[in-house]
């Protein structure tokens, strides 16, 4: 099996990553991403969390005019609710590696992982920024999404070829995984020429149908980042369905390996609703059964509890007719006109992928999907013994 | 220790219970509550989830005129998602109770806990109705507070004296508990004499204050219902005040045993939101962290990861300043203005019970308050074992 280059994939991408000492464990925990250009086009997704942590505000500000040279990374310390000098320390590194690599600090966005609460310790990360800027190569890949991993288990990377040209990325992210992003960050490099708006319209797209419908645990991260990066090295200007095609591609491949690390997961849960009046209303009962904790439990125990289903969705804000829902496990109908089919007890959940389709019996034309997991141990385990 | 006798305190109720069968494991399954005059006035809370159970339709007619003579229980088997088998055997069992004891069948409730989707083993449930009302007594209460648990593991009871007058009542419920009620069934009686309005306006604004205020896992059941008789039999008629003071203080108490006694709860949780524009914010941000995995791991571990308590109220829908909330478990201090107060990592929370108060920090009136618990091992086990 070839190696992922992932975000160094594409022409003109350099990276680096190093070991500065932010992980208590010893493992690598910073990681640097430069675009060698000759264009610097560059859009963002973000976490809607209102509690917004300092390099998210940094890098929405790097990214407000569409440019973007390069993204610093860190694991271990997520510098988020550390107030005005969490901003100023945020600052100060993106400023370092601009010094050192010789640009604006403007050109130049964070992302953090880790701790909440917890200041940066500033001389391991200037440390870390002199050994990143002294060794970007252009097969780093692999080695910068290992040094953004936190919980994860296994480096997260994608590589898709369009015609003549190249997108890859990387991304990280195991728990607090919610409709609005997860404790998520993400970076997305193509030697394709596109321009700010035409890389914004792609992200966006891409991330409401892949990143946006995954939701582990309902919770949202205060330093979530989708960061897309196109520097048109490869001479070839996609067409904007070229473009939309290969992020979503990419952020789709990231979202499933995503869905497979995340905390404690044994299941893979996929959930369809239909028959209620709009798509909000189906996506509204989706993520109301997704983030349904007995629902999850009865999952992890491969139990066909359809009444949990039942009584999860009849508390969502759609329209539902109590007396017509149907819910099919893998396929098989477990319940219908909201009593029990015949053989429903019976239904083998014992997989790794369940396929959850609810019916809400109104007729209506709205549908959703959403991916979950089960509710395990190991959740409890992993995050019970987090910052401690 | 005086052993409480809950739904029999009052002078003028008799109840029974039995072991029907109905509950694989043999205990007793079964209860009626009685209403032996003079007056009949009654008033009931049910669910709000949009999937009913089959006892809750029949109750919600029954207590339509606000009159109610007898309550028919049973645990094992919560006779939802049956379709209109389902509201048949429903209306056959209060018939049944109606027949023996010489009542009308709109003259008896209902109220059924267990699994849902199954259909009620009516042979057995009519030899238990036959076997209850021969068997009434004025001091079953205990028994019938035993015949209506579920995965619970005590019985639950309550006695409120009032000048002249007693309100009793027993309540059984332990998960799927979210501010719209929970599985739980609650049946208060008192001998006082009060209207059908009065008992009405004494029993929503004791529920508003205490069970929709608890919020285990944010699911809500099918079958949840709350019910006050009142008969008179003490020829005293309180105050609106003093009706209301005293059913408050017997549902603080029900919800007290509830909250201790909820699926594999180690922490009690009590969560105070202040600081944002109205009630109402406060109350969204208060079910949002409540609600939160990630907050209740937490719990569990008696980590004071406050990091986790900004990220949820984050993403509430309320009104904050995000650079000025603050956090105090177990009024110590954890964070001031979004950033970490000396000493926070240190904070005991060894304790079975935690405080959690959060001001918002926009200087507005709202406040609101929610009783939780943590995610445990245990909640897991419980719930992904349960039908199977």
């Amino acid at each position: 099996m070839t190696t992922l280059q992932g975000v160094t994939a594409a022409a003109g991408f350099s990276a680096a990553a190093t070991t500065a000492g932010i992980k208590p464990s010893g493992k690598s925990d910073m990681a640097l991403v430069v675009n060698q250009g000759p264009e610097f086009n560059a859009a963002g997704v973000f976490t809607r969390n209102r509690v917004v942590a300092s390099p998210v505000k940094v890098s929405r500000e790097a990214l407000a005019d569409g440019q973007l040279k390069a993204v610093l990374f860190n694991s271990g310390n997520a510098n988020a609710c550390n107030g005005t000098q969490g901003d100023a320390d945020a600052r100060a590194a993106v400023a370092a590696v601009a010094q050192q690599i010789g640009l604006e600090p403007a050109e130049v966005a964070a992302c953090s992982t880790g701790l909440i609460g917890e200041l940066l310790p500033m001389e391991k990360v200037q440390a870390g920024i002199d050994k990143l800027s002294g060794s970007l190569t252009e097969n780093a890949g692999p080695e910068a999404a290992a040094a953004i991993m936190t919980t994860d288990t296994v480096e997260k990377q994608t590589e898709q070829t369009g015609d003549g040209w190249v997108l890859g990325g990387m991304g990280k992210g195991v728990g607090m995984m919610a409709p609005s992003l997860a404790t998520m960050l993400v970076c997305l490099t193509t030697d394709a020429s596109a321009s700010p708006e035409a890389l914004d319209k792609a992200l966006k797209a891409a991330c409401d149908k892949t990143f946006n419908t995954l939701d582990i645990d309902g919770s949202t991260s205060t330093n979530d980042t989708v960061i897309l990066m196109a520097n048109g090295a490869s001479g070839v200007t996609p067409s904007q369905d070229e473009l939309d095609a290969a992020v979503l591609t990419a952020c789709a491949d990231l979202a499933d390996q995503l869905q497979a690390d995340a905390e404690g997961v044994t299941k893979r849960v996929k959930i369809t609703i239909e028959g209620t009046a709009t798509d909000e209303q189906a996506l509204n009962a989706a993520r109301t059964l997704g983030r349904d904790n007995l629902f999850k439990c009865a999952m992890f125990g491969s139990d066909p509890n359809w009444g949990r289903v039942l009584a999860a969705v009849g508390m969502a804000d759609a329209e539902m007719d109590p007396d017509k829902i149907s819910v099919y496990f893998n396929d098989q109908p477990v319940c219908e006109n909201s009593t029990g089919a015949p053989g429903a007890r019976e239904v083998d959940l014992s997989g790794a992928d369940i396929d959850v389709r609810v019916d809400l019996g109104t007729g209506g034309p709205g549908t959703a999907f959403v991916r979950t997991t089960d509710l395990s141990h190991s959740y409890v385990e992993i995050n019970s013994a987090y910052s401690s």
